[in-house]
């Protein structure tokens, strides 16, 4: 998305950096190729420090391909604000972009449980303990894969800047021009029509800050 | 995504719900294939009837090499809510996803200030009217590309459904489930640090809302 900003956009190296936009979000789109062709599937991801896991049926066609160890990227993007500059070719957007490039490693069965309670932990701290384990069926069933994040494989990427001045972009002085703001947020837990009884568990009063 | 739902996703094939998707988000990630191996590269884009426009600068690699008729999928999705279920096994999220595959045309010199105009005037309506035309240089700077919606080039899948029920679930009656909604919003404007003493145009007031 570099083109789409005034400055080339800053690689920025800082690994804190990284995991702060990989916590922030929930899903990437996971891109490989397939027969010469991209694939690309959104997938949910969670970041257990130095690794990324994700999961899905072990029926799922886009996934087992990516298991069986093909290169793959797993993209992550926050939009931040839209940029409205002082002409249209200015006009950009603030926003952080990560890369982290595989290949995927499928977890073996002895570390799949493990994983799976990790993924749900860091989705919904705390909803583990709330429910009963996952039956070995159930693991079974689910493909666990983890995407190591090395020193090399991983490319950030952040614009973070006001628009480009009236002079710069050689425009009128009294043409407005700012930044709006693109918020993401989590709204008030909506029960199943079979809970509506039940209190909002711990979990997810934490989860959408409506806990003190 | 599929394969984080209970029930297989489901394929919908309205294309009013294609466009409602792609017409609510800004950036979609576009997945092409570079030496064998898989790239990824977020985007900004807008539908323009029954295609997607996107552009960047004449520089930049990875536009240039799609650009050149390579096979391309743009994906774009949205979070609608984590699905919290009576066990770990069968939460979810909700979603909307699709991808649009290519090849991306680059349109010729005499269609490219009218699509980059058409651009600007998806992303903020109005704004092209309230500042300078582009000029020239800026044209000749800017890479212009469409990627159309072909009737076979599209896939749209939609998860919108409440948790599993507790018999479903094979779980207990008294675990809480239900819907986590995510939201997306534009937050108040704020002026660049030498525009603070002008009015904010109607464009970014009728975009965010401010506007009666």
């Amino acid at each position: 998305m570099d083109q789409l900003h005034r400055l080339p956009e800053q690689g920025v190296t800082d690994r804190t950096a990284l995991d702060a936009l990989l916590d922030s979000q929930w899903v990437g789109v996971l891109s490989c190729v397939a027969d010469g062709a991209p694939l690309a599937v959104p997938m949910l991801y969670v970041r257990d420090g130095d690794r990324l896991l994700l999961h899905g049926s072990t029926g799922a066609g886009a996934l087992r391909r990516v298991a069986t160890g093909a290169p793959a990227v797993l993209t992550v993007f926050a939009l931040d604000a839209l940029v409205v500059a002082p002409t249209t070719f200015e006009s950009s957007v603030n926003y952080r972009s990560a890369t982290v490039r595989g290949p995927l490693l499928p977890l073996p069965d002895d570390e799949r449980a493990a994983a799976l309670d990790r993924f749900s932990d860091v989705l919904v701290p705390g909803r583990t303990a709330e429910v009963r384990p996952s039956s070995r069926k159930e693991l079974a069933a689910t493909l666990a894969l983890a995407l190591p994040i090395r020193a090399d494989g991983w490319l950030l990427k952040v614009a973070d800047d006001w628009p480009a001045t009236p002079a710069e972009a050689d425009a009128d002085d009294d043409v407005w021009s700012g930044l709006v703001p693109v918020r993401t947020s989590l709204g008030d837990p909506v029960p199943a029509p079979w809970a509506t009884e039940l209190r909002v568990p711990p979990s997810v009063r934490r989860l959408t800050g409506r806990d003190a």
